[in-house]
């Protein structure tokens, strides 16, 4: 996606081999316009997958990820970090994620009433790295009869693991911006 | 705002005489048609303001806020509960908020780049109850120049302490659901 890539150079920030800092049109300040062109490109991606709700997890997924959803006209499923209070275990479904970038485990939880078995769900998020997320929202979903049909993310470090391990699961999966390399100050895109 | 009302009448379910769950359309779960006709109320209400930018609190209060800020054509902060590693402390305007909900307080951070001098701030959130997460982002933004010139309530529980609050600061506030009254599967509206 041009317009997306011509952003990340413009107003990205390398710190490091690691680190892209994307905090004046994704994280902390969000384009909303720049929302809507990416939730038309995951349509244009997609539509012909049925997709019956997008997924995504709180929090810097969601304002790619309703937009996604407001594309597609269906719901959006927010998965949570901390059980609500509200719910009890039985209620609800959950895994566990390791976040490399925090260096610790968290929980991912939804009401169970939410998914329903013949659901067909697509996964957008802000950025893919090493996948963690991904697969904790798969292994989520395992304790459902609802299908992970595809998963749509923002940008992607491609010389993370994160992608690898998406396409083992032959899941489809479309990237917007896919960096090939990043260092401080530098930003290389693959094609 | 009607639709608004009648969807809470369907799909709410008031716990006890002060929590109001709306999972399957605000929070755990989003309509996202729902957010555009609320974004569109908000701008009918202040679009005489001159808003430039539009602020929320992660994470229940973005899914309302960047509609609202797609409808002024206009960025969104997300003001963040954990300051984020790449920043220093004296790259962030932060304030303490109370959460009478989980009974503790946390920190909002953000970056001092993302508020100009200049900015006129539309605050959008999900809930208004005690009006903490109100006076935690008034009180962020008195180390700036900005101006916090309305706020926009999706569901307001009028019987809470926090539209008292508000009033008393003199900043226009505009709730699209107003709740007077709420007890075991009992949900009753100011008009």
């Amino acid at each position: 996606m041009e317009q997306l890539k011509d952003i990340i150079k413009q107003q990205g920030e390398a710190l490091s081999n690691e680190v892209l800092k994307v905090d004046t049109f994704l994280n902390q300040q969000v384009d909303p316009n720049l929302m809507e062109a990416i939730a038309q490109e995951f349509f244009l991606k997609f539509q012909d997958l049925n997709i019956t709700k997008v997924l995504t997890i709180e929090s810097s997924g969601i304002a790619p990820a309703v937009f996604t959803a407001k594309a597609f006209n269906v719901p959006l499923i927010i998965l949570k970090k901390e059980q609500s209070s509200t719910l009890n275990k039985e209620d609800v479904y959950s895994s566990e994620v390791f976040s490399f970038t925090k260096n610790k485990s968290y929980q991912l939880f939804t009401n169970k009433k939410l998914i329903k078995e013949d659901d067909q769900i697509l996964f957008i998020d802000d950025f893919l790295a090493n996948g963690q997320a991904v697969l904790g929202t798969l292994k989520l979903l395992e304790n459902t009869s609802a299908k992970l049909s595809a998963i749509g993310i923002v940008i992607e470090k491609s010389f993370q693991k994160g992608r690898q391990l998406v396409e083992e699961s032959n899941i489809p999966i479309h990237s917007l911006a896919r960096i090939k390399r990043l260092d401080k100050d530098i930003i290389e895109f693959i094609d």
